[in-house]
Protein backbone atom coordinates (compact mmCIF):
# COMPACT_ATOMS: atom_id res chain seq x y z
CA UNK A 1 0.00 0.00 0.00
CA UNK A 2 1.48 3.36 -1.33
CA UNK A 3 1.08 6.65 1.19
CA UNK A 4 0.48 9.95 -0.22
CA UNK A 5 0.94 13.23 1.28
CA UNK A 6 -0.78 16.10 0.00
CA UNK A 7 -2.95 18.73 -0.42
CA UNK A 8 -6.44 18.97 -2.35
CA UNK A 9 -5.56 22.12 -4.07
CA UNK A 10 -1.68 21.33 -4.57
CA UNK A 11 -1.56 21.02 -8.54
CA UNK A 12 1.22 18.45 -8.00
CA UNK A 13 -0.79 16.18 -5.38
CA UNK A 14 -3.08 16.05 -7.78
CA UNK A 15 -1.46 14.94 -10.90
CA UNK A 16 0.32 11.86 -8.33
CA UNK A 17 -3.08 11.36 -7.26
CA UNK A 18 -4.58 11.18 -10.73
CA UNK A 19 -1.63 8.95 -11.82
CA UNK A 20 -2.06 6.55 -9.39
CA UNK A 21 -6.05 6.01 -9.80
CA UNK A 22 -5.06 5.88 -13.40
CA UNK A 23 -2.63 2.99 -13.04
CA UNK A 24 -4.95 1.56 -10.90
CA UNK A 25 -2.67 1.93 -7.61
CA UNK A 26 -3.99 1.53 -4.49
CA UNK A 27 -2.93 4.42 -1.65
CA UNK A 28 -3.76 5.64 1.14
CA UNK A 29 -3.99 9.68 1.42
CA UNK A 30 -2.83 12.54 4.20
CA UNK A 31 -3.81 15.13 4.31
CA UNK A 32 -0.60 18.01 5.03
CA UNK A 33 -1.22 21.89 4.92
CA UNK A 34 1.99 23.40 2.96
CA UNK A 35 2.59 26.04 4.68
CA UNK A 36 2.96 23.90 7.74
CA UNK A 37 6.47 23.31 7.99
CA UNK A 38 6.70 20.95 11.04
CA UNK A 39 9.08 17.77 11.69
CA UNK A 40 7.12 15.49 10.29
CA UNK A 41 7.15 17.31 6.36
CA UNK A 42 11.12 17.97 7.40
CA UNK A 43 12.44 14.24 8.10
CA UNK A 44 10.11 13.19 4.57
CA UNK A 45 10.91 16.26 2.44
CA UNK A 46 13.57 18.84 3.16
CA UNK A 47 12.29 20.91 0.49
CA UNK A 48 9.55 20.99 2.22
CA UNK A 49 7.05 20.35 -0.38
CA UNK A 50 4.00 18.23 -1.56
CA UNK A 51 3.39 15.67 -2.21
CA UNK A 52 5.48 12.59 -0.83
CA UNK A 53 5.28 9.38 -1.84
CA UNK A 54 5.67 6.56 0.59
CA UNK A 55 6.78 3.33 -1.50
CA UNK A 56 8.46 0.68 0.64
CA UNK A 57 9.30 2.85 3.53
CA UNK A 58 11.18 5.44 1.03
CA UNK A 59 9.83 8.79 0.70
CA UNK A 60 9.78 10.44 -3.02
CA UNK A 61 9.38 13.53 -3.54
CA UNK A 62 9.38 15.74 -7.00
CA UNK A 63 6.47 15.41 -9.09
CA UNK A 64 8.97 14.70 -11.90
CA UNK A 65 10.82 11.85 -9.61
CA UNK A 66 7.08 10.63 -8.28
CA UNK A 67 5.75 10.62 -12.25
CA UNK A 68 8.84 8.33 -13.62
CA UNK A 69 8.70 5.96 -10.83
CA UNK A 70 5.16 5.60 -11.01
CA UNK A 71 5.39 4.80 -14.98
CA UNK A 72 7.97 1.89 -14.13
CA UNK A 73 4.75 0.54 -12.16
CA UNK A 74 1.53 -1.43 -13.61
CA UNK A 75 3.53 -0.39 -17.36
CA UNK A 76 0.39 -1.21 -19.36
CA UNK A 77 -0.96 1.67 -18.34
CA UNK A 78 1.67 4.03 -19.52
CA UNK A 79 2.18 7.71 -19.74
CA UNK A 80 5.24 7.89 -21.46
CA UNK A 81 5.45 6.51 -25.03
CA UNK A 82 7.58 3.64 -26.43
CA UNK A 83 9.44 6.39 -29.16
CA UNK A 84 12.35 8.24 -27.09
CA UNK A 85 12.38 11.55 -29.22
CA UNK A 86 8.17 11.26 -28.75
CA UNK A 87 9.28 11.26 -24.62
CA UNK A 88 11.68 13.71 -25.24
CA UNK A 89 9.20 16.51 -26.45
CA UNK A 90 6.45 14.67 -23.20
CA UNK A 91 8.70 15.83 -21.07
CA UNK A 92 9.33 19.53 -22.42
CA UNK A 93 5.95 20.10 -22.06
CA UNK A 94 5.72 18.39 -18.22
CA UNK A 95 8.78 20.42 -17.54
CA UNK A 96 6.78 23.69 -19.31
CA UNK A 97 3.47 23.19 -17.11
CA UNK A 98 5.44 21.86 -13.75
CA UNK A 99 7.93 24.28 -14.21
CA UNK A 100 7.29 27.63 -16.54
CA UNK A 101 3.45 27.56 -16.06
CA UNK A 102 3.30 26.96 -11.90
CA UNK A 103 5.72 29.73 -11.09
CA UNK A 104 4.20 32.37 -13.63
CA UNK A 105 0.37 31.86 -12.97
CA UNK A 106 -0.59 28.69 -10.46
CA UNK A 107 1.94 29.85 -7.98
CA UNK A 108 0.80 33.26 -7.98
CA UNK A 109 -2.60 32.65 -7.91
CA UNK A 110 -2.46 29.71 -4.88
CA UNK A 111 -0.06 32.39 -2.86
CA UNK A 112 -2.49 35.20 -2.98
CA UNK A 113 -5.55 33.28 -2.70
CA UNK A 114 -5.13 30.58 -0.08
CA UNK A 115 -1.65 31.61 1.67
CA UNK A 116 -3.26 35.21 1.89
CA UNK A 117 -6.24 33.73 3.48
CA UNK A 118 -4.63 30.99 5.72
CA UNK A 119 -1.42 32.37 6.76
CA UNK A 120 -1.06 35.58 5.93
CA UNK A 121 -4.35 36.96 6.48
CA UNK A 122 -4.68 39.67 3.77
CA UNK A 123 -6.59 40.32 0.71
CA UNK A 124 -5.39 38.98 -2.79
CA UNK A 125 -3.15 41.81 -4.05
CA UNK A 126 -4.25 43.48 -7.01
CA UNK A 127 -1.20 43.45 -9.38
CA UNK A 128 -0.17 39.67 -8.63
CA UNK A 129 -3.37 38.66 -9.39
CA UNK A 130 -2.94 40.68 -12.95
CA UNK A 131 -0.33 39.70 -13.58
CA UNK A 132 -0.79 35.66 -12.93
CA UNK A 133 -3.33 36.43 -15.40
CA UNK A 134 -1.98 38.04 -18.16
CA UNK A 135 0.30 35.33 -18.18
CA UNK A 136 -2.29 32.96 -18.21
CA UNK A 137 -3.71 33.90 -21.30
CA UNK A 138 0.01 33.42 -23.29
CA UNK A 139 -0.24 30.18 -21.58
CA UNK A 140 -3.84 29.56 -22.83
CA UNK A 141 -2.55 30.74 -26.31
CA UNK A 142 0.46 27.94 -26.06
CA UNK A 143 -1.86 25.14 -25.34
CA UNK A 144 -4.11 26.30 -28.34
CA UNK A 145 -1.24 26.70 -30.69
CA UNK A 146 -0.31 22.58 -29.80
CA UNK A 147 -3.52 21.47 -30.29
CA UNK A 148 -4.00 22.99 -33.95
CA UNK A 149 -1.88 20.54 -34.94
CA UNK A 150 -1.96 17.44 -32.39
CA UNK A 151 -4.29 15.23 -30.61
CA UNK A 152 -2.82 15.71 -27.21
CA UNK A 153 -0.14 18.46 -25.80
CA UNK A 154 2.84 16.34 -26.95
CA UNK A 155 1.44 14.34 -29.95
CA UNK A 156 -1.04 11.87 -30.58
CA UNK A 157 -1.15 9.83 -26.92
CA UNK A 158 -2.23 11.06 -23.86
CA UNK A 159 0.37 11.59 -21.64
CA UNK A 160 2.21 13.12 -18.27
CA UNK A 161 2.24 16.69 -20.31
CA UNK A 162 -1.37 16.33 -20.74
CA UNK A 163 -2.00 15.48 -16.55
CA UNK A 164 0.54 17.95 -15.55
CA UNK A 165 -1.08 20.60 -17.90
CA UNK A 166 -4.57 19.77 -16.47
CA UNK A 167 -3.87 19.47 -13.45
CA UNK A 168 -2.39 23.15 -13.00
CA UNK A 169 -5.60 24.28 -14.54
CA UNK A 170 -7.68 22.57 -12.21
CA UNK A 171 -6.71 24.54 -9.46
CA UNK A 172 -6.88 27.71 -11.00
CA UNK A 173 -10.50 26.57 -12.60
CA UNK A 174 -11.18 26.08 -8.78
CA UNK A 175 -10.16 29.26 -7.95
CA UNK A 176 -12.32 30.53 -10.17
CA UNK A 177 -9.52 32.20 -12.72
CA UNK A 178 -10.53 30.24 -16.17
CA UNK A 179 -11.66 31.56 -18.88
CA UNK A 180 -11.84 29.55 -22.06
CA UNK A 181 -13.16 32.22 -24.48
CA UNK A 182 -10.90 31.73 -27.21
CA UNK A 183 -9.80 29.18 -26.65
CA UNK A 184 -12.16 26.44 -28.36
CA UNK A 185 -9.27 24.00 -28.66
CA UNK A 186 -7.88 24.42 -25.51
CA UNK A 187 -11.71 23.97 -23.72
CA UNK A 188 -12.72 21.02 -25.85
CA UNK A 189 -9.26 19.21 -24.78
CA UNK A 190 -9.95 19.56 -20.92
CA UNK A 191 -13.37 18.96 -21.30
CA UNK A 192 -12.32 15.85 -22.55
CA UNK A 193 -9.91 14.80 -19.94
CA UNK A 194 -12.28 16.38 -17.35
CA UNK A 195 -14.33 13.46 -17.94
CA UNK A 196 -11.79 10.41 -17.16
CA UNK A 197 -13.19 8.83 -13.85
CA UNK A 198 -9.72 10.11 -12.17
CA UNK A 199 -10.13 13.08 -12.77
CA UNK A 200 -13.34 13.41 -11.36
CA UNK A 201 -12.61 12.00 -8.27
CA UNK A 202 -10.45 14.68 -7.30
CA UNK A 203 -13.04 17.66 -8.50
CA UNK A 204 -14.91 16.58 -5.98
CA UNK A 205 -12.21 17.74 -2.88
CA UNK A 206 -13.82 21.12 -1.24
CA UNK A 207 -11.25 23.56 0.70
CA UNK A 208 -13.05 25.12 3.67
CA UNK A 209 -13.66 29.16 2.68
CA UNK A 210 -13.23 28.72 -0.59
CA UNK A 211 -16.42 27.56 -3.19
CA UNK A 212 -15.54 26.39 -6.55
CA UNK A 213 -17.57 28.47 -9.19
CA UNK A 214 -20.84 26.41 -10.37
CA UNK A 215 -19.20 24.95 -13.85
CA UNK A 216 -16.27 23.53 -11.86
CA UNK A 217 -17.68 20.06 -11.97
CA UNK A 218 -19.32 20.04 -15.02
CA UNK A 219 -17.95 18.68 -18.14
CA UNK A 220 -20.16 20.93 -20.01
CA UNK A 221 -18.87 24.38 -19.10
CA UNK B 1 25.76 14.25 -35.18
CA UNK B 2 23.95 15.86 -32.25
CA UNK B 3 23.93 19.87 -32.22
CA UNK B 4 23.70 21.95 -28.95
CA UNK B 5 23.02 25.57 -28.63
CA UNK B 6 24.12 26.59 -25.18
CA UNK B 7 25.62 29.40 -23.18
CA UNK B 8 29.27 29.02 -21.54
CA UNK B 9 28.07 29.98 -17.85
CA UNK B 10 24.43 28.64 -18.30
CA UNK B 11 24.62 25.48 -15.55
CA UNK B 12 22.19 23.25 -17.82
CA UNK B 13 23.91 23.80 -21.07
CA UNK B 14 27.01 22.96 -18.90
CA UNK B 15 25.22 19.73 -17.79
CA UNK B 16 24.13 18.30 -21.43
CA UNK B 17 28.04 18.85 -22.52
CA UNK B 18 29.18 16.60 -19.75
CA UNK B 19 26.99 14.10 -20.09
CA UNK B 20 27.52 14.35 -24.06
CA UNK B 21 31.50 13.95 -23.36
CA UNK B 22 30.67 11.23 -20.27
CA UNK B 23 28.56 9.05 -23.25
CA UNK B 24 31.19 10.06 -25.90
CA UNK B 25 28.28 11.37 -28.09
CA UNK B 26 30.01 13.63 -30.65
CA UNK B 27 28.21 17.28 -30.94
CA UNK B 28 28.45 20.18 -32.41
CA UNK B 29 27.91 23.19 -30.40
CA UNK B 30 26.61 26.43 -31.14
CA UNK B 31 26.96 29.29 -28.82
CA UNK B 32 23.73 31.77 -27.86
CA UNK B 33 23.27 34.24 -25.43
CA UNK B 34 19.62 33.11 -23.27
CA UNK B 35 19.00 37.02 -23.14
CA UNK B 36 18.85 37.64 -26.58
CA UNK B 37 15.02 36.51 -27.70
CA UNK B 38 15.17 36.42 -31.29
CA UNK B 39 13.34 34.18 -34.03
CA UNK B 40 15.98 31.66 -34.15
CA UNK B 41 15.53 30.77 -30.31
CA UNK B 42 11.90 31.36 -30.24
CA UNK B 43 11.55 28.53 -32.72
CA UNK B 44 13.90 25.76 -30.89
CA UNK B 45 12.48 26.68 -27.82
CA UNK B 46 9.19 29.01 -26.94
CA UNK B 47 10.06 29.09 -23.71
CA UNK B 48 13.37 30.73 -24.46
CA UNK B 49 15.63 28.68 -22.24
CA UNK B 50 19.60 26.82 -23.06
CA UNK B 51 20.57 24.61 -23.82
CA UNK B 52 18.34 23.13 -26.66
CA UNK B 53 19.72 19.45 -28.31
CA UNK B 54 18.60 18.99 -31.92
CA UNK B 55 18.50 15.32 -32.12
CA UNK B 56 17.38 13.97 -35.67
CA UNK B 57 16.34 17.53 -36.45
CA UNK B 58 13.71 17.62 -33.90
CA UNK B 59 14.85 20.27 -31.02
CA UNK B 60 14.85 18.75 -27.02
CA UNK B 61 14.68 20.90 -24.13
CA UNK B 62 14.50 21.44 -20.81
CA UNK B 63 17.41 20.17 -18.59
CA UNK B 64 14.85 17.07 -17.75
CA UNK B 65 13.83 16.20 -20.96
CA UNK B 66 17.33 16.36 -22.56
CA UNK B 67 19.18 14.48 -19.86
CA UNK B 68 16.49 11.38 -19.60
CA UNK B 69 16.88 11.73 -23.00
CA UNK B 70 20.47 11.15 -23.38
CA UNK B 71 20.25 8.11 -20.55
CA UNK B 72 18.51 6.37 -23.42
CA UNK B 73 22.04 6.19 -25.73
CA UNK B 74 25.04 4.21 -25.55
CA UNK B 75 22.96 2.71 -22.07
CA UNK B 76 26.57 0.88 -21.02
CA UNK B 77 27.42 4.54 -19.32
CA UNK B 78 24.63 5.30 -16.97
CA UNK B 79 23.36 7.95 -14.88
CA UNK B 80 20.51 6.41 -13.54
CA UNK B 81 20.59 3.08 -11.66
CA UNK B 82 19.08 -0.41 -12.40
CA UNK B 83 16.59 0.15 -8.82
CA UNK B 84 13.26 2.05 -9.33
CA UNK B 85 13.41 3.31 -6.02
CA UNK B 86 17.12 4.61 -6.31
CA UNK B 87 16.33 6.33 -9.39
CA UNK B 88 13.31 8.04 -7.24
CA UNK B 89 16.10 9.37 -5.00
CA UNK B 90 18.30 10.24 -8.17
CA UNK B 91 15.60 12.02 -9.42
CA UNK B 92 14.50 13.77 -6.25
CA UNK B 93 18.22 15.66 -6.24
CA UNK B 94 18.39 16.01 -9.62
CA UNK B 95 15.15 18.13 -9.14
CA UNK B 96 16.67 19.82 -6.07
CA UNK B 97 19.64 21.33 -7.86
CA UNK B 98 18.10 22.05 -11.13
CA UNK B 99 14.87 23.68 -9.36
CA UNK B 100 15.85 24.87 -6.02
CA UNK B 101 19.20 25.81 -5.79
CA UNK B 102 18.73 27.26 -9.22
CA UNK B 103 15.96 29.24 -8.43
CA UNK B 104 17.32 30.11 -4.87
CA UNK B 105 21.12 30.87 -5.62
CA UNK B 106 22.47 29.84 -9.66
CA UNK B 107 19.87 32.45 -11.02
CA UNK B 108 19.82 35.29 -8.45
CA UNK B 109 23.98 35.67 -9.12
CA UNK B 110 23.50 34.94 -12.79
CA UNK B 111 21.02 37.50 -13.06
CA UNK B 112 23.07 40.25 -11.05
CA UNK B 113 26.01 39.40 -12.40
CA UNK B 114 25.98 38.20 -15.86
CA UNK B 115 22.78 39.91 -17.15
CA UNK B 116 23.35 42.85 -15.12
CA UNK B 117 26.80 43.29 -16.88
CA UNK B 118 25.56 42.42 -20.06
CA UNK B 119 22.09 43.50 -20.27
CA UNK B 120 20.94 46.33 -17.97
CA UNK B 121 24.30 47.80 -17.37
CA UNK B 122 24.27 47.94 -14.11
CA UNK B 123 26.16 46.54 -11.06
CA UNK B 124 25.10 43.50 -9.05
CA UNK B 125 22.44 44.98 -6.12
CA UNK B 126 23.91 43.69 -2.50
CA UNK B 127 20.65 42.21 -0.94
CA UNK B 128 20.03 39.66 -3.95
CA UNK B 129 23.86 39.25 -4.00
CA UNK B 130 23.37 38.63 -0.01
CA UNK B 131 20.09 36.32 -0.19
CA UNK B 132 21.72 34.39 -2.61
CA UNK B 133 25.11 33.51 -0.31
CA UNK B 134 22.83 33.04 2.55
CA UNK B 135 20.92 30.53 1.01
CA UNK B 136 24.16 28.91 -1.01
CA UNK B 137 25.51 28.23 2.95
CA UNK B 138 22.15 25.96 3.41
CA UNK B 139 22.24 24.00 0.50
CA UNK B 140 26.10 23.63 1.01
CA UNK B 141 25.14 21.92 4.33
CA UNK B 142 22.61 20.02 2.55
CA UNK B 143 25.34 18.59 0.67
CA UNK B 144 27.73 18.00 3.64
CA UNK B 145 25.15 16.39 5.09
CA UNK B 146 23.83 13.96 2.57
CA UNK B 147 27.40 12.87 2.01
CA UNK B 148 28.12 12.04 5.74
CA UNK B 149 26.17 9.01 4.96
CA UNK B 150 26.98 8.46 1.14
CA UNK B 151 29.87 8.18 -1.62
CA UNK B 152 27.65 10.41 -4.26
CA UNK B 153 24.74 12.60 -3.63
CA UNK B 154 21.87 10.09 -4.60
CA UNK B 155 23.83 6.80 -3.21
CA UNK B 156 26.69 4.65 -3.89
CA UNK B 157 27.16 5.51 -7.67
CA UNK B 158 27.96 8.98 -9.58
CA UNK B 159 24.27 9.64 -10.86
CA UNK B 160 22.52 12.75 -12.71
CA UNK B 161 22.18 14.16 -9.40
CA UNK B 162 26.28 14.86 -9.23
CA UNK B 163 26.21 15.89 -12.41
CA UNK B 164 23.11 18.40 -12.18
CA UNK B 165 24.58 19.85 -8.41
CA UNK B 166 28.51 20.19 -10.03
CA UNK B 167 27.20 22.48 -12.67
CA UNK B 168 25.25 24.42 -10.83
CA UNK B 169 28.39 25.22 -8.55
CA UNK B 170 30.77 25.35 -11.18
CA UNK B 171 28.42 28.39 -12.80
CA UNK B 172 29.31 29.93 -8.89
CA UNK B 173 32.85 29.13 -8.91
CA UNK B 174 33.52 30.76 -12.37
CA UNK B 175 31.97 33.70 -10.76
CA UNK B 176 34.18 33.79 -7.29
CA UNK B 177 30.85 32.62 -5.30
CA UNK B 178 32.36 29.19 -3.58
CA UNK B 179 33.84 29.07 -0.16
CA UNK B 180 34.69 25.66 0.84
CA UNK B 181 35.24 26.93 4.47
CA UNK B 182 33.21 23.90 6.66
CA UNK B 183 32.22 21.99 4.03
CA UNK B 184 35.11 19.32 3.88
CA UNK B 185 32.63 16.37 2.32
CA UNK B 186 31.29 18.53 -0.26
CA UNK B 187 34.55 19.99 -1.42
CA UNK B 188 36.14 16.42 -1.22
CA UNK B 189 32.87 15.13 -3.41
CA UNK B 190 33.43 18.68 -5.86
CA UNK B 191 36.94 17.85 -6.42
CA UNK B 192 36.66 14.25 -7.70
CA UNK B 193 34.19 15.82 -9.98
CA UNK B 194 36.40 18.28 -11.25
CA UNK B 195 39.06 15.57 -11.96
CA UNK B 196 36.98 13.90 -14.65
CA UNK B 197 37.94 14.73 -18.10
CA UNK B 198 34.62 15.76 -18.93
CA UNK B 199 34.51 18.58 -16.38
CA UNK B 200 37.55 19.29 -17.20
CA UNK B 201 36.94 20.79 -20.44
CA UNK B 202 34.63 22.60 -19.85
CA UNK B 203 36.39 24.96 -17.40
CA UNK B 204 38.64 26.26 -19.78
CA UNK B 205 35.28 27.98 -21.43
CA UNK B 206 35.90 32.26 -20.60
CA UNK B 207 33.37 34.76 -20.88
CA UNK B 208 35.04 38.24 -21.66
CA UNK B 209 34.60 40.86 -19.12
CA UNK B 210 34.73 37.74 -16.38
CA UNK B 211 37.87 36.16 -14.84
CA UNK B 212 37.51 33.00 -12.89
CA UNK B 213 39.72 32.78 -9.63
CA UNK B 214 42.69 31.45 -9.70
CA UNK B 215 41.58 27.96 -7.94
CA UNK B 216 38.96 27.85 -10.97
CA UNK B 217 40.69 25.56 -13.04
CA UNK B 218 42.65 23.54 -10.12
CA UNK B 219 42.20 19.95 -8.96
CA UNK B 220 43.39 20.92 -5.50
CA UNK B 221 41.66 24.22 -4.57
Amino acid sequence: MYILYHYPLCPFSRLVRIILLEKQIPYKLIEKKPWVRDYELASLNPAFELPVLIADDRPISSAYAICEYLETLNEEISFLSSNNLDNAEIRRIFSWFTSKFYSEVTKLIFDEKIIAHFVEKHSPRANYIRAARANLKYHLDYIEFLLKTRKWLAGNIISFADLAAATQISTLDYLGELDWDKHEHAKEWYSIIKSRPSFRSILTDRIRGFTPPAHYQNLDF
